[in-house]
């Protein structure tokens, strides 16, 4: 998966994204989503659910009513990472975010508890008491839609590669200093 | 390690920051760190390199002429980010981080081709050729000083359990909506 030129390594990190998606044990599995705060950045681990590389698309759900919504609402700009151990491989992505509808189809699929991931209190409300899980509400069930503009993959090997591939120059890439 | 008190729960986000710096293949050793940079919010893995708990303090190193030292000094309120997989912990924490020199006496214990990397061309660089690695710069050598203002912890068990915990209310910890 160690590619040394520029397509290879942009292929590698294509291959460990829909890796990501087929192997829940997979580390690109739980990207890192950052996007801006009132505070300053913010971070938090999701689920990868759909990959298209034509389309550099990568897609993510949440809550309608959670601060990262809010966040991407109000600045979409935002940003991914990845960490894969095994590989020595980082990769990062920059993207402008957009929220949009859950499909009400696939909120049907999911378990009941995943579904109170969508409803009652809205993330970061401060709790007083039990109050339990809420009731899953398809309305608030969300999908991040983020269109890759940038990525960049930092190889840890001996030496250390790194190479920036943009869409506004087709992806071609350019090494750079590590 | 999923101790189900406020307490018990900012005790186990220590514990693991420790466990860390002891063991190098312990998740915790390798947080996501957020910056804002001119185009958004950055991230990349660094190594976790000190914990004080008692100062509420993280330290990493990195080069003085990479791009997260230009972020901080422009702007220093940054995020960390952990996830550990077997725990179903997420850890993430706001700070304003500062630069730091580096210590010197450690950077001369650091091998060769990890002084390396506090040398050469400016991390992002683009790279024309085979410019291979530059020589270690102890001047380059800089601490990346992190004194936590808020931690947030997201077990994810079953119910799933999220705790807020701020330095201005000397972290007592407030259960909040996950």
């Amino acid at each position: 998966m160690n590619d040394q030129t520029l397509h290879g390594l942009l292929e590698t990190v294509w291959q460990h994204l829909a890796r990501g998606i087929a192997d829940r044990h997979h580390p690109a599995r739980h990207p890192t989503l950052a996007t801006l705060g009132p505070e300053g950045p913010e971070l938090r681990t999701l689920v990868l659910r759909r990959i298209d590389r034509a389309a550099c698309l990568l897609e993510l759900h949440t809550d309608a009513a959670s601060p990262k919504a809010a966040q991407i609402t109000a600045d979409p700009r935002a940003a991914l990472h990845v960490w894969l151990p095994k590989a020595r491989l980082q990769i990062r992505a920059r993207t402008m975010a957009r929220l949009a509808p859950g499909d009400p189809a696939i909120f049907a699929t999911l378990p009941p508890e995943a579904q109170t991931n969508y409803g009652g209190l809205a993330p970061g409300t401060p709790l007083s008491g039990d109050t339990g899980p809420g009731t899953g509400d398809p309305a608030r069930f969300t999908r991040i839609l983020c269109h890759l503009t940038d990525i960049d993959a930092l190889l840890l090997t001996d030496p250390h590669r790194r190479a920036r591939y943009r869409a506004d120059s087709d992806w071609q890439g350019q090494w750079i200093a590590p």
